[in-house]
């Protein structure tokens, strides 16, 4: 999280480092200010000063000099505890930080930089959530996503389950978008949960005028107050700052690599949108859990060793036999059409179904729902056990499968259970619905 | 491709069989004709017969009684062969079928069982097809798709390149849906085509009321005879049987299970639609390459030791070295996000590279596109030596390293080729299209 490429080159020729303070002259106008670590996706062309005024203010370095004014510490900021009054006319949320993009505004706006944030970080960047809740926060992971892992998952949980035993009316988790997905799935097995437990996450972050943090961040306390007891996704809806859904946690993927409106539900529709602080149901035939009384339940012993292999034109049916050979306990294919593979793949498949290795088999589609009983590969897939994800996203099935062998390994009731509508997950009928 | 189930069960008590001609009595109503054969994907409640008017009907066999008329043997039909005049105002079509759920309107229309189809069964099911052009039909193999490989993407690639190379205006491939997008991206790289090469399926055979084989395999012939000389995918585009939109070969993915319009255009809108045997260009800026003289280029040589992995949260960096130690000449990681998978897979990436085996980098996302220079997992992969799959779905991107492996293992031509733009799948800059 600093500076690299032309940026990095323009402030070590001048000696400049984090922390000092420094006049930047372009043509003629000077900006004198604080330099300031960038944000992780930030680009090589811009250097970011903290003004006196207490702004920030991103400097393209083209045709920019800069001049050394006072060398200083890299601020390890100490700053004053807020004092903030909790305000009984208030609801108390709890914002738990995993790391990620939406993470990131917190070190930006306040200018620290340290690898937590606390509660008051949190409200110095967005005094604007204290309007809405009294807001407790707390950092227990700062990772990127994609090192997610089902150790966090559990991690998470406990954490969530702990503010929610602790009296907060709702849960945000402040997450990275490339698996927040996965972790929505994962949570919405291990809770269960009588308030609301929200992921959110930033595409941009928040040094970059084009940040969807603070709309999501405030749609997800928005959320955490609703009567929607369910894990649930809170992203931006669109590709403006209008208005977000929430997606249900076990029925939503990340389907643009860029975009502010990346996530989805697939096979069904988002449970609600959130606007200037209302909630909207989609579709009032849509059930959803309503906010009770009483403690979260936990459920989080998971079986890791689950293998997600995806099928190709070309694939190797060894890869099953190794992942045999490796001890693992349970393997989810991301089949072709209703769920199909290769036909040379099924004695491994049946080899492992033998072994007492479950074998759960979902769709590259993404859209529509698994059906083995169509064509004749799926038929024989059925005879050698293979349990169908029906309308389950493959990623969720995967998750599932990790959950599911935690709580058994009697391969009836893992069939049974995966089987089973739990959190949402599995759809009644096949959806039609598509984008 | 047989009865199953309850239907099985009907006919076996009265000891029936496929060819035998029976009385069906359902309260006052009877029918008498010889038990034809079912469609792949048919279900278990309904004997089809063929009457002695020609017609074929399906009847519910609840409530049924079945009488044995006269036992008849398998109809191993000897139709005589067709004597249709080649037109010389209409051009000259080649239909090639690789086998899947389109191929089975053959079977079904004609009662004929057997594995292949010629010009003439296609005709008989089609005679339609005759007002269009002349039809040449050939059979080169009779799969369902999920068993297709890379030996099979060759096979079809000489046999269009002949039927081209020996005079056809265009070539249809009848393909199933599982993996028509993997074969038409194959074929995309393999072929430099002077004509269209339009691969074409079912999502339901043609004893379903609801086939949309028919319409697909009309709207191909059109597509064959038009002027964009690239390999395309012709499918329904929307959910009726209105028009067919014809997809760029490495643009296109099947994205629901079971709806006819599966199959979309990812990352740019499809080339054109088809309706009424009218082709009309979509964006008049999109490119495309038109119609010309001269031969088919061929460059089948073809790399099938090459793994395509999903990243998911849990997965181990052995399943890298596993590759590596299998002799693998080439791995695309579907990763997450803009290109990310768990920072300790890195060791093992760098341990590929070194091996001289690249790895390339697609996108889950399956919109947007790759760019490991915004986080620092990228900015590990790429010092790794990751190749970004830019725009490319991850599945053109699997089979593009299966092509340009089989052109060269210098690494560095290997990176230049996944990066250029050969048969439009890389955009020149991102697409914000979305569904």
């Amino acid at each position: 999280m600093s500076y690299r490429g032309a940026s990095k080159q323009f402030l070590d020729s001048q000696d400049i480092s984090i922390g000092d303070k420094i006049r930047i002259t372009k043509k003629d106008v000077s900006y004198e200010g604080m330099v300031l670590e960038r944000a992780e996706d930030a680009d090589e062309k811009h250097i970011v000063l903290k003004l006196a005024s207490g702004y920030n203010v991103g400097l393209d370095i083209l045709d920019a000099e800069a001049k050394l004014l006072e060398k200083g510490e890299k601020p390890k900021i100490e700053l004053q505890p807020l004092e903030i009054e909790k305000d009984g006319k208030k609801r108390d949320i709890s914002i738990i930080s995993t790391g990620g993009t939406v993470a990131s505004i917190i070190d930006y706006k306040t200018g620290a930089v340290h690898p937590a944030f606390t509660a008051d970080d949190l409200l110095r960047a967005t005094p604007e959530l204290l309007e809405h809740a009294n807001i407790n926060g707390e950092a227990i992971l700062n990772i990127l996503s994609e090192n997610m892992k089902p150790d966090y998952w559990i991690k998470a949980a406990r954490s969530i389950a702990d503010e929610i035993n602790n009296g907060a009316y709702g849960v945000v988790v402040a997450h990275g978008t490339d698996t927040m997905h996965y972790t929505s799935a994962a949570l919405s097995f291990i809770l269960d949960t009588p308030v609301p437990v929200v992921l959110t996450g930033a595409q941009r972050s928040s040094d970059r005028p084009s940040s969807d943090a603070f709309l999501n961040l405030m749609g997800s306390v928005t959320a955490a107050k609703s009567d929607i007891a369910e894990v649930m996704v809170c992203m931006h809806a669109t590709e403006d700052d209008s208005y977000c859904y929430l997606h249900r946690g076990t029925k939503v993927r990340k389907m643009h690599t860029s975009r502010r409106d990346t996530f989805r539900s697939i096979n069904t529709q988002p449970i609600a949108k959130v606007r200037n602080g209302n909630i909207t149901i989609l579709d009032e035939n849509q059930e959803y859990k309503k906010r009770e009384n009483g403690e979260v339940k936990l459920q989080d012993n998971l079986e890791p060793k689950v293998a997600f292999i995806k099928s190709y034109p070309g694939i190797s049916g060894e890869i099953i036999d190794y992942h045999i050979d490796k001890g693992y306990k349970g393997i989810v294919i991301e089949g072709t059409g209703l769920g199909h593979c290769p036909d040379y793949l099924i004695p491994a498949v049946n080899r492992a179904t033998d072994s007492g290795i479950p074998v759960v088999m979902g769709s590259q589609c993404l859209y529509g729902r698994v059906n083995m009983n169509v064509y004749s590969t799926g038929r024989e897939l059925v005879s050698a056990g293979v349990i169908s994800a029906l309308d389950m996203l493959p990623e969720t099935a995967y998750v599932k499968l990790v959950w599911t062998l935690g709580q058994t390994d009697n391969m009836e009731e893992v069939r049974k259970i995966m089987q089973t509508n739990l959190k949402g997950e599995i759809g009644a009928k096949s959806s039609q619905k598509f984008f």
